[in-house]
């Protein structure tokens, strides 16, 4: 077992661990730990809300969750020698729940995944579900069952949804200005389009007082990837994975967290994948100037492990860039493709006895995979989801005789 | 080997053979053969350009093509007792180049990529290669070499870029409404936003005078997909699949072509993939009012076969749906996040001594997978190339060394 | 399509060739092809009886079976520069059934799997198997289906079952010697423990008089692998495959045929495998003093293709070297051991209705692995069998209902 | 986490635990706990030799190693209801090194792979490597590197080697008499033909005096895979992998232990595989009446998980069954084959520096796979063992330039 250099007590907020951690990013947040290249090293994570949703059969705990709060991340630590330019290597070694607990924090044995209210965030299907619902997973080694999916098990491709190293104060700086552009082109919408810096449950390590305010003031929401990294959501950053982070300040800075259990390509329902808090193993290397060797400007470079569940046979569901409501086109937008490849996959569940909720949390959570598989059509992109058969404990292949539909319960609602 | 219901000659032009196929989507078009359920037959293909494309060292003739030619389609199939309602299965049991031949059209032992001219059908990063450019590909059993893209092998994923059912002429109208009212919001653009119905160089089976001029003034172009399936240029729809396309008409009139050997995930150049004609074999069966059943109202349901090649190391390559030459940001834009993931390959790829358009036309025909990783994080979706590191006869990996750059050449281009 | 370097009409004999193949290891037997290193050459191949099978539902052709026949090669090929003490690479760079015919000779279409009856060959559970028995296998491109075995359909791992070089005049007199001390340990052993020089139905090219009685003397019997590689029946040797055969004589001297459409790791019946004709595309090349260079002296290296048919779920059978009938110890016997695990998947599958014969003749022609799990711990070898349970179009697993035991009809009988 | 059923301090002997475990197979050894069908449950496991092999850089452990007192097994585990006929289904929902601890007990942070001694043990190529040697392995998340064998790292399959329920009484009698007389047919041999009950060093649980002292006499040694399971030493019971247990005695009686790290095909070093102690999750089950049901009678059925590491090239070596030192032939053995394929590989890797010492070693406790490839071409068995070529951190295929040899050091050695 590598060296713990950010250590979590799961029974109390990450707010009063020893060395807490953060939840903006900023370059001045102080460093946790410094580790030299070549350290194998453990960090420990609390789940992303840090705490706020339990082990329970109601959404409430979804429906009224604290946004400010989020992504409660471990770090930032710092490497030795490392300076903007260089390409920071981050070898996922292992990753998984909390280590030989079970609890009330998702993590302990157990994780979740929620459907954003519409008012409290949304999802990508946020116009057909407008409300509150969640599922509560089990875990059974790397496999998951859930009381709120019947007739669902699957093995998880764990992995942390977020990993970034710290902007420099000049791309902070651009990063608000760009994101405040595209929230002035509809500042009152719900969902809002971005969130802008937010000085409420402010967490930077152990800076208080002006130091805090201000981090508050200029630090970005962890919630979209960027440059750095950051909240990617990419389910094959999983173990035996590795991944080339540019540097843009002295020491790297990196930090990470939102452990998956497992996750869906798109993480659709937003609260989505199966929300856990855990730990990850990591070795650290550098290659000195390595942006400009190997081009890299804008987003990490990486190499998926080998150790992600094999499935070999897939129901698949196909989308294109029209609004089949309005019958409008859309010009080669993959985004309203995946939508409705999403969507037919929800219907063709449906057939089965699964509610669209049911439908919806299992396509966030399990491992399906989204592909673009054409971009350059005109005027219709095309993409396409891959649901494992392997996934239901029946046949969920088409056949003359039609779906057998049951009676498949319901997930957490809110009251 | 099965019965051959469509046959192609490939000295002879599509609109020259025994049997002509047709270039248009329009339920007017005569079958050209009648089969039952359960049957297996052979489908021969011409090349989706009719042959316009030769094996020599020139990117004149991507420049020049003809764009009212393509897609020329075989078919339309009709199958007995299929009625609207209905899911038309379909087992692609064996795919390939056309057999036994040796010969000046691509398929016969070779095929082509090629960018398409700006002015000319463009592609997906037009913008950055507005110009015609082109790599010929060369058959080795199941694999294909480039002598315009040295240092590359690969097993190509053969598939048919297209399949689909004819449209009801309900459906019909309403393609050719709301296409047009995409064009309609940027009449001017180049390359336009779609492509309307355009009565020149129509094939329609044999049917000529005035039946051929409706055709050509109603009849959908071939490009985008739809509703029937059409020009999906999903790659996974090879040897062992299984496509559950919905009935519009009664006979279903299946039609076909656009062979690929090898694509990568967007078929990005557009004039993407390996280009070839060939033939396909097929099963054909029927699920009575499967669209009820299953759900299936906009798009066909499908399920992979087993027998694509296996990678099981990729070097992969990050985008986010901002525009960094202008630091804009897009609302969750998975289009724009996967353009800015190819640009970022091709980035990469230029360290190693590819020129951008060569590595453009690899990211198109090599077996690359597109993924969409997140696309709730707002404000940027987020999407993943991944590209097989065994695709090369170097070593692709980021290393302390940095990249081994050597002159690789060029890839086919105007005089 | 490559350059045909061996020709076969499928409607003559083998013997009836404008160059004639052969079927005995010998120096001396001419070469039917001269090609150089860097070539890509096809070599059509008679199905290893040379067409004594039909199409039927009797197995008394396999009863009547004239084993001196047997295994009608393509070849020799000799490969320019190649001297002894190289390697020669061959790519398998397709491999199929003859290709656009139908008709009466096994690859037309079909193909077959027999189990030998003891008194004309045997197989691997002869004594538990004595009689003959034969399924058909229909092709619908890369799968096969039986109507001796319904409820059966998978993938097929086409290959070569046999490709060789010619042994050294040394070599082959080594091998003679051996086996027949081998023969003289047990010499009335029905079947025998080895089949020595027999010179009956010799074919070695167009040799005729003194020069094929020499060769129907001397040449060593192609039923079993040896150093020249020869008949392995390594089911991996499929599309995409490399090999690296040593070379012992000027010129290499290639021989192959005894295609494959489907093989199980074994090839248990002996007749197993789906047998065909066909063609096999090779590409050619040499690595001069690879011998000494790789330390090759006894067998040929390989690395296998990757478009081998994904399975991910498997039921597994496990033997050890015991002999339950008598409870006896062989000491670390992998044969015994694997001969155990076959057995008991047999029981296993008569609990869902195949007879024993159908379940032998389906353990030896699906795509099944066969492992050495252990064999170190003494006196008990350990070896496993793995059956892909998408093989079947019912629930193969072990569940708490037990088996849905059907009529599954029969194989082909002797009469 | 599940509860745990059977715990081990590591600081402390197996004979020194709270309730201990056992080392020997009799029904009459007491259950160290009882569980419900329908249970997850944990047990901890010691390393097979309890300890007895350390972190260094001698193999003087491994040549002293006293071997009566593995395998050191955690049970038996009671299931209330099963009974004989039964099938134990027995999931492996996880397995892994000992948690959260660094120490000097193979299992916490490292593993060992050792070459039994000719005179203590031996191994599959005893007659080549008849010394001690040990390669020390380090861990890294799922994956393992060596001091003793640089240029090697590879992501372990891990598994338990040995899982077995109790024999009834009279299996138990059987078991003694075929071994015995197995024995008895070259009573002196070195390494021995089997191992006869011995009672030295036996542990079964509390039992003391005259209970231990029959359990001495008459249980039977663990080496061996037997009809209850036993020390099968499959790979494949990895993670997510299930196993169906043929019942003998009331209540089941499940043990194991013996937990690999890592291992290849056939696990030929002896004290093969990665050697650690650690723990296993599983999910215990019933058939009720399984045996009849599914015709299992003399070994367990099991389904592999979806977890195993993922490699697509292999180098592949071949052997046949000719004792190629004095051109012997073998009649259709595959333990000769294997043993001749296993020596194939070591004279390549001797080609790039490695010793033939750590070339074994690294067969032993790697990923490979070893295949029965051909079973009935007289006299010939074929079998073939393939390397992963990821394995290495250099180029392993052959090519016209030969292999790159460098010096790469020296596994450990006895002094």
């Amino acid at each position: 077992m590598p060296e713990v250099v950010f250590s979590v007590d799961q029974s109390k907020s990450m707010r009063d661990q020893r060395v807490p951690g953060h939840n903006r990013w900023h370059p001045d947040i102080p460093a946790a730990a410094t580790v030299r290249p070549g350290s194998e090293i453990r960090i420990e994570s609390r789940e992303w809300m840090d705490g706020q949703v339990g082990d329970n059969d109601s959404a409430n705990d979804i429906r009224d969750l604290d946004l400010n709060v989020n992504h409660m991340l471990s770090g930032p630590i710092a490497v030795e020698g490392a300076e903007p330019g260089d390409l920071l290597i981050v070898d996922v070694l292992d990753i998984g729940p909390v280590p030989q607990e079970k609890g009330p924090v998702a993590g302990q044995g157990w994780g979740y995944t929620g459907i954003f209210a519409r008012h409290n965030g949304g999802g990508f299907l946020t116009d057909y579900f407008p409300d509150a619902y969640k599922a509560i997973w089990d875990f059974h080694g790397q496999q998951a069952t859930s009381r709120h999916l019947p007739g669902v098990r699957f093995t998880g491709i764990a992995h942390p949804g977020l990993f970034g190293t710290a902007p420099s104060a000049d791309m902070l700086r651009r990063w608000n200005a760009r994101e405040q552009a595209l929230i002035d082109t509809d500042p009152g919408r719900v969902p809002p389009l971005a969130l802008p810096p937010q000085p409420l449950e402010v967490l930077a390590g152990h800076l208080d007082g002006a130091d805090l305010e201000r981090i508050g003031r200029e630090g970005a929401r962890t919630v979209p990837p960027r440059e750095n990294g950051g909240n990617q959501d990419i389910k094959n950053f999983s173990r035996g994975s590795r991944v080339f982070f540019p540097v843009f300040v002295p020491g790297a800075l990196l930090s990470g967290g939102d452990l998956h259990f497992s996750q869906g390509d798109g993480e659709i329902t937003f609260c989505g994948a199966i929300e856990m808090g855990g730990f990850v193993d990591l070795h650290i290397d550098l290659i000195k100037g390595g942006m400009e060797k190997y081009g890299v400007t804008t987003n990490p470079v990486f190499m998926p492990g080998n150790v992600e569940p094999r499935y070999d046979e897939f129901i698949s569901f196909i989308g294109i860039s029209v609004d089949h409501e309005t019958d409008t086109n859309h010009f080669t937008d993959a985004t309203l493709a995946y939508r409705n490849a999403c969507l037919n996959a929800i219907e063709y569940l449906k057939k089965f006895g699964y509610t669209g909720e049911q439908a919806y949390l299992l396509l966030g959570s399990a491992p399906i995979e989204g592909r673009l598989s054409g971009v350059v059509d005109i005027p219709n992109a095309c993409c396409s989801l891959y649901l494992p058969t392997a996934v239901f404990d029946f046949d969920v292949r088409p056949t003359a005789d039609g779906p057998r539909r049951v009676d498949r319960g319901q997930c957490a609602v809110t009251s």
